[in-house]
């Protein structure tokens, strides 16, 4: 299996990430990424390769051009006015306030594209976050020409971010840019299963009127865990888009055998709309020991979870989303790819 | 010129406000208050009056119901929960999230009810909000029952708080409690004027589509300064209430004739509107040296202000709001109330 990589992650790196009223060391930390990389050691998995470029016209794709433009060029700024701290979002344009309006402070801007306040903005977020794009891009063109899986080794994340908002410690969504880069190359449908715990908002959102790209997401039941405002079950897409997204959400405490039957539902789904290919968004935190989270899939579990997806015999690139029990993010990470080519 | 206030205040004081990435000291501090009553002596203004207990009633005919159930019971579920440090939202019903259901999760419910991450819950939040609510009340009662002109030293602040939001230090919008209060005590029209440097987004939308209370704010502009997304020149209201709202919003540097200028304009407004109250969300941030701010008003033009808003000669509630420069806030604020009365 191809892998697609970089060190430039490192350059995402926040002082602190809000937690609980403080500012704590932030949970989506480089150890993540050192971990699946010895994980991959360990299971032989060393077809590695530098992502190329950032495309960033397939970027653009997915996202704004006026928040690209801001992700590329906001710390300059923010330091520029003498600022030294991380850029930290407070004030954002909720109900009962306007949305049609970009201010031009920087704090009215930063808030303007944000999604939440446990996100910063540091030095290196926009290398690291473009280069994690371009990660996906390498792995789904790797899959595109004709490899049958391939890994991209994303970080920072992605899933959260939506045509204009970061958070979640995503900025660019490389699983709507993989997805989407598919159809660029030419494939009809595409569909899109995030198994990470928390609801890929943000992919459902640019998804959410559209036929080709199927939308398929397991996580924490929104009343109980983050993002909290969207991943109902009732979420299935408008439009043309109708019946396209599939949304299952689940409560604290769900084991593998609750989880595992909506992941044969999704997996159904995913069959039934005959995809040129598939994106999966890699999350590992359903793993029962994750800090954050609130499932309790055992790491053996995961990879009877790739199992299921290899099974679905489609094309497929893997893009890394969040798991937060770090000494087990390599593990389960790889169990999930093991498993794919039983 | 009977003086509302209370020590209670000083149970809200949060750890940390979040600001430029970091947790700093807030700038709403306990001080502010000690400072507004040294000017009072100095200045003999010394008819004071403790609250009566809150009537929350009447401070359910402006707050949602359930959002005042929730800041009365938010902190003993936190602590409940085993957290120790004060209730930050992380995460809001932003653009392309769903705004109608709330969260039983406790950070979805913070998200849910908040306006901003810089105003945090601690545990004596509800205490000093509810009496400071209770400070706008007796104000408001006193006015009703004949005084021409009375004081409330609110604080916390209360003019951004929506009918379901907190933030930007706010909780309960006293000023909009205190003009509902008139109505409900028989006034037929009422005027809430806005002088605080940050527009009083929470007034304007709990008032936006009612003929019965005109609501005029001077403040800076959106674009440059907070709450960013509201309080622009072309919000005039909707439906019965449009022609009702009056903005002026002005850009950074702004200096006493131009500010002036404004207030006279909207002080035309007001004496248009012939309110048998007027309520005056008093904040000093309009001050020359004030830290998070941008207009350029002397100590001695705070004096100038109060006499335009007395010679209007409307029975008149004053509620403090904002004001950051600490040593100068007492001086600022009395210099209106007495020039008020010149």
């Amino acid at each position: 299996m191809r892998v697609v990589l970089s060190e430039d992650h490192r350059a995402q790196f926040p002082d602190g990430e809000l937690f609980d009223g403080t500012l704590v060391r932030p949970f989506e930390c480089p150890e993540r990424w050192d971990h699946v990389v010895a994980a991959l050691d360990a299971a032989g998995l060393d077809d590695r390769t530098a992502p190329d470029l950032v495309d960033l016209d397939r970027v653009q794709r997915v996202h704004n051009p006026a928040y690209v433009e801001f992700l590329a060029d906001f710390w300059e700024e923010w330091t520029a006015s003498g600022r030294t701290g991380d850029a930290i979002a407070s004030m954002f344009p909720l109900r009962g306030l306007r949305q049609d309006r970009i201010p031009t402070d920087l704090k009215g801007r930063l808030g303007y594209f944000a999604l939440a306040a446990e996100t910063a903005i540091t030095a290196g977020t926009w290398r690291a976050a473009s280069v994690s794009a371009a990660i996906a891009q390498t792995t789904q063109r790797l899959v595109a020409g004709g490899e049958p899986v391939a890994f991209g080794l994303c970080r920072p994340p992605g899933h959260h971010a939506s045509t204009d908002q970061f958070g979640g410690y995503c900025f660019l969504n490389n699983a709507a840019i993989a997805a989407d880069g598919f159809l660029a190359d030419g494939a009809e449908r595409v569909a899109v299963l995030d198994v990470d715990f928390h609801h890929g908002n943000g992919t459902q959102s640019i998804f959410w009127e559209r036929s080709d790209v199927l939308f398929a997401s397991l996580h924490g039941h929104p009343e109980n865990a983050f993002p909290y405002f969207l991943g109902y079950a009732d979420e299935v897409g408008t439009g043309p888009g109708e019946g396209f997204t599939h949304n299952y959400p689940m409560r604290p405490g769900t084991a593998f055998d609750e989880w595992c039957a909506a992941l044969d539902n999704a997996c159904g789904q995913i069959a039934d709309h005959r995809p040129d290919a598939l994106v999966v968004s890699l999350g590992v935190d359903a793993f029962e020991n994750d800090p954050i989270s609130f499932f309790s899939l055992t790491s053996d579990d995961f990879t009877k979870v790739g199992r299921r997806i290899g099974a679905l015999e489609i094309p497929t690139a893997y893009v890394m989303e969040g798991g937060y029990a770090v000494a087990e993010i390599g593990t389960n990470t790889v169990n999930v790819l093991t498993g794919h080519n039983c």
